[in-house]
C-alpha cells in the first residue's frame, strides 16, 4: 500500500496520505538513522503533512527526525507547525539548518511564520533572511496584528488604464519576479488607485489590441489596510471573493489578498468559536500537560463559582429537602434540562452574531422565536416529567412541582440564551468565551430556585 | 451615510453593506409599493445580501418584496437563501418568474440549488432550464450527494499535451464559452487523463512558442468523482489547493473543483460541528417555531433520559442524603466540574478527528495527555472545594469526601471525553453528534455516585 502510494499520490483515494503505517515506516527509519530511506519517505508529503507528522510523534522522535534531516528541513514545514510545536522547533533547529529554511519562503509566509513568535526568535528568524525580504517583513509586521495589513501579499501584477492585452502580455513576458499565484491584473489610475480587476482568463481569451479598460471588471471591492481579519475571511465568504486588492487610507494600491488567506483565516475562527464554547483557550494538540491544564483552569474555575452559587439557592431550602428527600433526587433534572435548552439557544445566537445574520433587523424577531420554542419544549418536558414524577414517587403535586419548574426554567433558557450573547456582544466581550457560564448560571440558579421554591410552597 | 454608501459600496470601512437603516429603508420603499427606489436600494448588494435581507424580515414583508420586484429578482439569490427559505421563496414565486431566475444560472450552482429540495419542487426547477442545461443538472445529480462530483463543474479548459502556448492563448481567443472563473489550464492526454496543470499566470508570462507541457505543474492531486466532499474540502485547505481537476474511475478528466466551492464545503462542517456540540439538529434563524422546537427536541429527551439515570443514583443514597442534607447542597458541584471538564476534552477530541490530527499515531499520547490534564486540575480543584467545604459546613471529613471525589470525576472526565468520542468514530457514529450525552451521562453518574457513595462510607 505505501510503495503504490508513493508512485501514485495524486490517484490516491483518500484525501490524506499520511497514514498510520506510513508514520511508523518514517520513524523505523529515523530509529535506524538511515537519510535516505527518510527523504524517500517524506518526499511524497506535502509540507502540511510533515507538520502534521512532527504533531504526532513524540518530543524524543521529533529532534531525532530533525536531526537527521538537517538543512534539508523544507521551510514551508515551518510555517504549517502549531504556534506552540513552531517555538519547540525553532529553538531546537541549528542557525544555518533555520536560515536555509527560513530564505525559501515568501515574505507573507515568513510573517505568518514569526509574528506570534517571542522577539528573540523573532530577531533570529529577521537575521536569517535576504536584506530586501527582511525590510518587506519588517513593513508588514508595521500592520496591527489580525487586520488586511497582516494578511495581504504585496508581490501583485499592475497595469495602467491605458495599456492592451498585448501591452499587459508583454510587460509579463518580461517580468522574471511574478508573484507565485495570481488571478487578475490590478488597473490602476496615476495616483495608483484600483480601479478595475482584469482576470487572467479574460485577458487570454481577449486580442492583443484589446484595451484592458475594456475587459476589466469594474463592480469589485478593495479591503482597506487596517480591515480586521475576520471581516476580511467574512467578505471572501459572504462574496464568494477569489482575490481583492488591499488599499491605504488615501485608496492607494499596497497589496492583494487571495482566497486561500481568507480561508485559513475562516477556518481558524470557526475552529476558535467551537473552542470558546467548550471552555478552552487557544490551546493545541501539541501542548504540553502543564500548558493544557493552565489554559483549561479558568473556564473550570468560573464553573466553580457557578455551581457554588447554584448551592447557596440549594441551601435556602435545607428545611424542605430534609422534609421531603425526593427534592434532593429529582432536582438535579429541571437544572440540566435548563442549562442544555440554553446551550442550544446560546449557540445559536453566538453563530448568528458572528456571521452576521442576527442584526438589528430581526433581533425581536429572533428573541420571539427563542421565547417560543423555550415555551413550547418547556410544555412538551413539563408533561413528560410531570407523569414520571408523579408515578415515581405516588405523589401527584411533586409531578405539578417538576412541570411548573420545567416550563419556567426552559423558557428563561430560552430567552437568556439569546439576549446574553446579545448583550455581551454590545460591552464589546467575545460571546463565544462568555456567554456559557452566563446562561448556565442563570439556567442552574432558576432551576434550583424554581423547583425547590414551587415545592416549599405546594408540598410542605 | 446610506446614500454615501450607495455611491461607493467598495470602499466602505464596513465588511457588510446590509445595516439596519438601509434594511429600514428596503422595507419602506416596499410598503409604499415603490420598484424603482426598490430596485435602486437593492442595486448595490451582492446576491448573497439580498438572500440576508430575506431572512432577517418576516415573511409578510418578504412575499410584499418578491411581489414588487417580480421578475427581476436575480437567480443567484435563491442560491445564496438557505435551505427553509428556499423552499418557502419557490413555493411563492410564479412559474415565470423562476423560469428567468433559473436559467441566469450556471449549471453547478442550480444543482447546489435544487439538491435539497422535494422532488415536485426540483420537477419544477429542471422544467424552467433549457434541454442542454437539464441534461448537464441532471447528470450532475446522478453523483451521490455530498461528492465532488456534485460539487465539481463541468465547464472547464483543457489542451492536449503537444500545445504551446501560442496555440493555447489562439484556442482560447476563439471560446466563446469560456468558464466564467479559471484559473489553470488542465492538460490530458489523448484518453482525456489530466497529465498537468498549466496556471494562466504562468502560460501568459511565457513565450507564444513555449510548450505547454514545459511549464506544467506535474506534481498536483486529482480527485475522484465519488470522494466526499469534506475529505475535498480538508485538501484544499490542508494542502492549499486552488483548483483541482475531478476525475472518473478510469481517471478521465469529467469536471474541476475551485477553491471558493471548498471553501463553502469547509465552512459549512464546521458550522456543523458547532452545532452537533451543542445538541442542534441541522436549523437555521428562518425556521419557524414548530420546526424548531420540533428539531431540538431530540437532543433535551436524550438529556432528560441521562438526568432521570443520574437521579437513579442519587435516589440509591437517599436515606444519606436525609441524614446529612448538607450532601445534597453540595452534590451537584462535583456533578457539574465533571461535566465542564468532560466537555472540554471531548471537543478537542472531535475537532481533532475531524480535523485528521488525532490517528492512529498518537490517539495514546493524547489519551495519556487527557488523563494527566484531568488529574491535575482534579488534584488543583480538589484542594479549593476542600477547603471551602470543610469551612462552609465545619466539616473536615465532608471536606475530604469532596476532594476525593472531585480527583476522580475530573480524571473519569479527561478520559471519558477522549474515549468516547475515539470509540463512536470507530463505530461509525458522528462524534460530534453524540459525544456530549454520552460524556455527560458518565460524568453525572460518576459524580453523584463517587460524592454520595464516599460519603456514605466516611461520614455516617
Amino acid at each position: 500500500m505505501t510503495e503504490s502510494k508513493l508512485e501514485n499520490p495524486e490517484i490516491s483515494d483518500d484525501a490524506y496520505l499520511l497514514n498510520a503505517a506510513h508514520v511508523a515506516d518514517i520513524l523505523d527509519a529515523v530509529q535506524n538513522g538511515q537519510l535516505s530511506p527518510l527523504e524517500a519517505l517524506l518526499e511524497p508529503l506535502h509540507p502540511a503533512d510533515i507538520a502534521d507528522l512532527l504533531e504526532q510523534i513524540s518530543a524524543g522522535e521529533r529532534e531525532a527526525l530533525l536531526t537527521l534531516l538537517g538543512d534539508r528541513l523544507d521551510g514551508d514545514v515551518l510555517s504549517e507547525l502549531s504556534d506552540s510545536l513552531r517555538e519547540e522547533v525553532l529553538d531546537f533547529l541549528p542557525n544555518d539548518v533555520l536560515t536555509i529554511a527560513v530564505r525559501e519562503l515568501e515574505t507573507d509566509d515568513v510573517v505568518d511564520l514569526i509574528e506570534d513568535l517571542e522577539e528573540a526568535q523573532q530577531g533570529l528568524v529577521l537575521g536569517a533572511l535576504e536584506d530586501a525580504d527582511r525590510v518587506a517583513v519588517e513593513q508588514a509586521l508595521l500592520y496591527p496584528e489580525e487586520t488586511a495589513g497582516r494578511l495581504m501579499q504585496r508581490k501583485l501584477v499592475m497595469a495602467p488604464t491605458h495599456w492592451t492585452v498585448g501591452q499587459t502580455i508583454d510587460y509579463m513576458r518580461d517580468q522574471d519576479d511574478l508573484p507565485e499565484q495570481f488571478y487578475d491584473v490590478i488597473v490602476v489610475d496615476p495616483r495608483l488607485r484600483p480601479v478595475g480587476k482584469a482576470p487572467l482568463g479574460r485577458i487570454m481569451a481577449s486580442r492583443r489590441d484589446t484595451a484592458l479598460s475594456e475587459i476589466m471588471e469594474d463592480d469589485f471591492r478593495t479591503i482597506p489596510a487596517l480591515q480586521s481579519e475576520e471581516d476580511v475571511a467574512y467578505a471572501f465568504n459572504q462574496y464568494h471573493m477569489v482575490s481583492a486588492p488591499v488599499v491605504d487610507a488615501n485608496d492607494r494600491l499596497v497589496g492583494v489578498i487571495t482566497i486561500d488567506d481568507a480561508m485559513v483565516v475562516l477556518d481558524e475562527s470557526a475552529e476558535e468559536d467551537i473552542k470558546r464554547l467548550a471552555g478552552l483557550g487557544d490551546e493545541s494538540l501539541t501542548d504540553r500537560v502543564i500548558s493544557t491544564t493552565r489554559r483549561r483552569f479558568p473556564w473550570l474555575a468560573v464553573n466553580l463559582v457557578t455551581s457554588i452559587l447554584a448551592s447557596l439557592v440549594i441551601a435556602q431550602f435545607s428545611s424542605t429537602i430534609e422534609a421531603i428527600v425526593a427534592l434532593a433526587v429529582l432536582m438535579p433534572i429541571v437544572a440540566s434540562m435548563g442549562g442544555n435548552a440554553g446551550t442550544q439557544s446560546l449557540t445559536v445566537a453566538v453563530r448568528a452574531i458572528a456571521t452576521k445574520d442576527l442584526t438589528g433587523s430581526n433581533v425581536w424577531r429572533v428573541i420571539r422565536r427563542e421565547t417560543l420554542v423555550g415555551l413550547a419544549n418547556g410544555i412538551l418536558f413539563a408533561i413528560l416529567i410531570g407523569v414520571i414524577g408523579t408515578f415515581w414517587f405516588g405523589d401527584a403535586w411533586l409531578g405539578v412541582v417538576l412541570a411548573m419548574a420545567m416550563i419556567l426554567n426552559l423558557l428563561v433558557a430560552g430567552v437568556a440564551g439569546v439576549l446574553i450573547p446579545i448583550w455581551l456582544e454590545k460591552l464589546g466581550i467575545d460571546p463565544a468565551l462568555a456567554s456559557g457560564a452566563f446562561v448556565t448560571t442563570v439556567t442552574d440558579v432558576v432551576g434550583f430556585f424554581a423547583f425547590l421554591g414551587l415545592a416549599a410552597l405546594l408540598l410542605l
